[in-house]
């Protein structure tokens, strides 16, 4: 597996991680009897994004990486959600669009030349666009995510952060 | 260059741009006159760690990813930290030894079978260690001490995180 694609592998599994630490602010909501929907607002900063947006920003990362590397369209999914529901049901929407992708789609994708909407005139490679932008992005926003729920008081721990890890036996 | 060396050579941009943080951190400091060392206990929950231990923690992750997929040794830091100053001086200590790999010290590095210390009588193979561990664990914790800044009151923005990229003329 090339490592273009074990790394939208990994975002679908890091979004699906992200779903499950929603899920468990979701109980801490209700044993600590505020609505959940109330979490979708907290931020770290008054001038940094709160979690809904968070959540937005981290399916919008994976999704545009998969495309832009594999020089497909991305499909539309235009920033309506509201509530916890909704916020989960875009998670599960985008991890189901990446679950299209197969390994082949990304052949080549390292020298690929990547246009950025927002850098008119410009371009970067494959490998330069992952590397420096894609990654660090998608990472940003998720451990953003997990950062607010944490100072939320969701108990979570590193472990629900990493997920399940492809080791095997000695 | 392979996308191995490239995550390490990011590696040393993200510890810059940490520094760089920090150091807006100490102007933040010093305009609203309190010990820009208080900065090093902030935490955004009692059970994570503080500032102080996001940075040593983004040091070892970069430093033992560079180490385990080039089969290196890596150097001990040992975690003595106490001042913003000493902090700093670990970020270089780190950035400078990630600077003597080059290269051709991860050829072969997607398969290496490697072992972790808190695993035992498991390995993972050099890429899903890359792409599943170290590139997650090292952006959990840049991401968390810039987190701790802003959440702290130090002008950072999204550029900052971000730093140069490789981008060129269409």
């Amino acid at each position: 597996m090339s490592l273009v694609f074990a790394s939208v592998v990994e975002s679908k599994k890091m979004l699906t991680n992200l779903d499950g630490w929603i899920e468990k602010g979701v109980a801490h909501a209700k044993a600590r009897s505020f609505d959940p929907n109330v979490l979708l607002g907290v931020r770290l900063a008054p001038d940094q994004y709160p979690l809904l947006r968070q959540i937005q920003s981290s399916c919008d990362n994976a999704k545009f990486a998969a495309a832009r590397l594999s020089g497909k369209e991305a499909p539309k999914h235009p920033d309506t959600e509201q509530t916890v529901d909704e916020c989960r049901a875009r998670i599960h929407t985008c991890v189901s669009h990446l679950e299209t992708y197969k390994a082949s789609d990304f052949d080549g994708a390292e020298t690929r030349v990547v246009t950025l909407p927002f850098m008119e005139g410009k371009v970067i490679s494959g490998s330069d666009y992952l590397i420096e932008m894609a990654l660090p992005n998608f990472y940003f926003h998720v451990t953003t995510a997990y950062a607010i729920l944490r100072h939320s008081g969701v108990p979570l721990g590193k472990m629900d952060y990493i997920g399940s890890l492809n080791v095997r036996d000695k």
